[in-house]
């Protein structure tokens, strides 16, 4: 029997446990930033000799020199050329529907003149390089590769590093493969809070990037934490999250298996069915009881949806968007008839999964949007990863002579009261002389 | 004399001499982090009483309960009302092409469909609440209420909170009338580390936020960091910053007070000249040895030039742009014949002032663009604040039954390469029967 919780709209106590069940606390350990406090400091400090050390140490390799830690590119191609029919077919066909969906996305600038010949706008550059974390060991992930790797080639990044750990030496053949189907410029197997260091910085081999994205365990989080600033970073995510708001109508196994493939992640993953149909949520916790045995991750799945699933019984579906806002959850299946028309009413999600055959393993792995998304309520305030992330603007202000003339003005005088005479003065010797 | 660094390309140090000047570490007191830490700690349990507490103490107000701390509507509208005339339309003026400039930024959403009547595409959706922090005593600029609301008025957020501290309860005309003008929904006098928690965690009488934005003192910055995750914050910004590129033709009464104008900002600012002529830049010299004595803020332009400050010369215009792409300045002046030509080689600024007119007065108060920039060269990965900055977006994905087809088989063979089983037989529920 699988304890996961039941909650209901109509309990007196569902406000506080709703909040219970979705409080998630990514506790920053003090010990771990200390570690990587110190770590970072020694790349800043020594470079290469550094990452070479920790590399040695924390993922048992005898190298000597970051020569042997660089993959060549061959080796990215071999593994491309490696790989089964099936899995570099599979592989190809996501990378085109990433990248086609991508290529919606980027900024453009735009400007406009004024009467007097003043033109304003706004210009929109890539930046110069990036950096990609990929995680080394069991969570590496191909599909992460494409979908941060992709989004940075099509905004036209000059260069993009990939780093990921090869503890042991185990190198991941589908995520090098995957690196090649991207098009990463530079690969080099280090890992952990020295190669985050390494990319902030810049070593004697390592380049300086512009921006850190990519997943990775607590010591790679806060040491993208402590380099913000110097370098962007990406949003440090949380646990994955899908939310299933259901009319009652869709097959109970597919929701089961759909609640499952978040739960599958690990045992912090969260996944919350919202239905207004008791008896529908009933099939649902059966479906969950009769295919859990079958599930070869299943000590995974059970410990996730009883430390954080619910099945949420609602007065009706209006109430399951509402609630559906208010949680901001990473996924979102609106698993109803006539789906579209409930679109409206979502306000905050990562991505919304439109209609009961758009599961989630389809945007995961290759539907076209990007799977890396906000998670822990923060679709409140932010999106999912994007062409955008990798582009900036700058401010473009061309002030005609004239135009100096009215604006000139203005500023003098909102200088003068905020207590800022050179502001004031830089206009005022703008202005044409009869008038000074 | 003033000790204004003079810097050549040609020097066989300069690279170093340039790292060094660029250098700024925004350095993270402990003692301010954890006396922090403690306050969010206690207004996310206290609530109100601990914000009240807080006040009393930090801002010497005789204030029992948080409704005393709440500022009427009609008390922002009466300070508008109170100002001088001219005041008051430089602020009009000011708050509409603000106003006009960022109404060319709202994302918009976009989708397509696909030849199986697969949809994708991505929604965009305004922030629900956000909070504007604004410094109270010296550094509370009106321009700063405008440059923030605005946006967020203009990107549709459905409420705006200013909480701004008003120690020994004095209070800003211009503030107020700056927040009446941009739309501000709601006032509190709070201030501090109390008021970030206040709008983070939401009290009994302060809603919590979905963002907070704006600037302030280094407690205000360690609690933004520290809420972050919880809530969107903006950057956390530097001492600001210019850049000027002269040709060496501009009059140099113009180019030093634009100097001064971002030096009297604080002894940490920076003012940097870049110009390929040696006569040139001893005029510039010469004019701010003239000018510095009649300035009000001589004391903090002096500290801030010889800090901070260079006069650099270089080989040529071209070098001159990749100097400054290197440094990627808040603000870049460039003050030369034919500005817009050279425009295509900046790649990394805050915000570019083309041509001798464009002082960057003109645009920290009126000319639209915003002048919340990214300082201490984050200009190489992060944009102005904007419209978008109150956006976000959310992914649409609807796939259809045929589409589930083709997307099925590639989501179930990479899943599987991923060791996601689950992920894989919820792809796979969605084949037709008959291929299952």
């Amino acid at each position: 029997m699988i304890a996961i919780k039941r909650l209901s709209s109509t309990d007196a106590d569902f406000a506080a446990r709703l909040k219970a069940l979705l409080a998630f606390e990514g506790a920053q350990d003090e010990s771990v930033d200390r570690t990587v406090a110190a770590i970072l400091a020694d790349v800043k400090t020594r470079g290469d000799a550094a990452v070479v050390e920790y590399t040695q140490r924390f993922d048992r390799l005898a190298v000597s020199d970051m020569a042997q830690l660089a993959l060549p590119a061959a080796e990215l191609q071999a593994a491309l050329e490696g790989l089964p029919a099936a899995q570099r077919s599979a592989l190809e066909a996501a990378a085109a529907r990433v990248r086609a969906y991508h290529e919606h996305q980027p900024l453009r600038g735009w400007q406009y003149e004024e009467a007097d010949g003043t033109l304003l706008g706004q210009q929109v550059t890539p930046l110069d390089r990036v950096g990609l974390y990929v995680p080394g060991g069991k969570a590496a992930y191909p599909s992460s590769v494409l979908m941060n790797a992709i989004p940075a080639r099509v905004a036209g990044v000059g260069e993009l590093i990939m780093v990921v750990p090869t503890p042991g030496g185990e190198k991941n053949a589908l995520v090098l493969a995957a690196a090649a189907l991207a098009g990463v410029d530079r690969v080099f197997t280090i890992g952990g809070a020295q190669a985050i260091g390494a990319l902030a910085y810049g070593t004697q081999t390592v380049p300086q990037v512009d921006k850190i994205v990519g997943p990775g365990n607590a010591y790679v989080a806060a040491a993208k934490r402590r380099v913000f600033g110097v370098v962007g970073i990406d949003m440090v995510a949380g646990p994955s999250e899908i939310l299933v708001v259901c009319d009652g109508h869709t097959d109970p196994d597919w929701v089961a298996m759909d609640l499952f493939s978040q739960a599958e992640h690990d045992e912090l993953a969260q996944s919350i069915l919202l239905c207004p149909d008791a008896d529908y949520l009933a099939r649902v916790a059966a479906a969950i009881e009769r295919l859990l045995p079958t599930m070869p991750r299943r000590e995974v799945i059970r410990a996730a949806l009883e430390n954080r699933g619910a099945l949420i019984q609602v007065r009706d579906l209006d109430e399951a968007c509402a609630l559906a806002n208010q949680i901001a959850p990473e996924h979102l299946e609106l698993s109803v008839a006539d789906a579209q028309a409930w679109l409206p009413k979502i306000r905050h999600a990562g991505a919304i999964f439109i209609g009961r055959y758009t599961s989630e393993a389809l945007g995961d792995y290759c539907a076209g949007p990007n799977h890396v998304l906000p998670t822990s309520g923060s679709a409140r305030f932010s999106s999912p990863l994007g062409v955008y992330d990798f582009q900036k603007r700058s401010s473009l202000i061309r002030v005609s002579q004239a135009g100096a003339q009215t604006l000139g003005r203005i500023a003098a005088t909102l200088a003068e009261g905020e207590g800022l005479p050179a502001h004031a003065r830089s206009a005022e010797y703008r202005l044409d002389p009869p008038a000074r």
